[in-house]
């Protein structure tokens, strides 16, 4: 491509998550020559969140104001903390109406090898957050993935040193599962947390 | 998620092509967490490319000026025409070093079910081109799919009747291939072709 502007937006788009440099020409490409108001769109989008999306003070999650909606929630149960990776996490574990307590957003997880210690996690201001005097039951709902569990290993044995109860979500069988088709991890832990 | 402007980033990132609401979930928590300079970087690529970015009014590719640099390069073969769909494309043609004339970019391909017709696809600014006196043989190098073979027809047809010389570019099986694994359409056109 010829013009400067366009490689420069090819590299920025780059940087996203999951885009190579075919998908990011296909992008520019896209957005210059059939939707020039989704690109302005995007621009202003990018520019407004930069400017007003920042972390909740209590439980860390991206808010507007300086403490978020869930937080301010007066009709929310304070003797719980359910402790997730990401917003989107927070938002799955709210959908299933299972969960009345608060919440608190890690924003990551552990993982040495990209240089994500427990300070880079917020650990301290978890500790900090969960030693408010009413919390009593700490829930760790990080991922079951590797980095996950280490995470809540890890934030599992904090949390107990400071005297807290600290529970993890129920490994098991998936609803809808036929069992011949569920990994025999899942088989196993379900069967030594059997009910 | 909770925050107003987060919510219209990600909405604004689902216009980007093979974006879906998980990925553009995923690519706002990590401009917005990690990657803030990014974000401003984004922002600012699509700003400039909106303002910079116009047609080259000789081939119709992206250029920042009035006339692209391939257009204006004196040394190049003014006798033919090479059109192809993209910018993409025509990088692709050019990194052969095997032609030194001039393009015309479509900027897309005939899709009727798309609505992008020949209208869509500036096909009277590709002929007016063709038409300058100089061009001798335009070369159809459009992809050698559905859409691609119909949009170079249509456009060999269009040529022709204004008495142009139109090549397309040779189908046949691609270098480094075993015969074995190349796809019996291909064998049958480069048998046909052969030379």
């Amino acid at each position: 491509m010829t013009a400067r502007a366009l490689d420069a937006l090819v590299e920025a788009l780059r940087r996203l998550p999951g885009v190579g440099a075919r998908s990011a020409q296909r992008m520019a490409l896209q957005l210059l020559q059939h939707d020039r108001a989704g690109a302005a769109q995007l621009a202003l989008a990018l520019q407004q969140a930069l400017a007003a999306v920042r972390h909740c003070t209590r439980c860390h999650t991206f808010s507007e104001d300086e403490v978020c909606a869930a937080c301010l929630d007066a009709t929310r149960d304070d003797s719980q903390l359910c402790v997730v990776e990401t917003p989107a996490d927070q938002a799955a574990v709210e959908r299933t109406g299972s969960y009345r307590g608060r919440y608190y957003v890690l924003m990551g997880r552990l993982s040495p090898l990209d240089g994500v210690g427990p300070d880079a996690l917020q650990a301290r201001s978890l500790i900090e957050r969960a030693l408010d005097g009413r919390v009593q039951e700490v829930i760790l709902a990080t991922s079951f993935t590797a980095e996950g569990e280490a995470t809540a290993h890890t934030l599992a044995e904090v949390l107990r040193a400071r005297g807290l109860r600290v529970t993890r979500l129920a490994r098991g069988v998936p609803a809808g599962s036929e069992l011949e088709y569920v990994d025999l991890g899942t088989i196993a832990h379900a069967m030594h947390d059997r009910r």
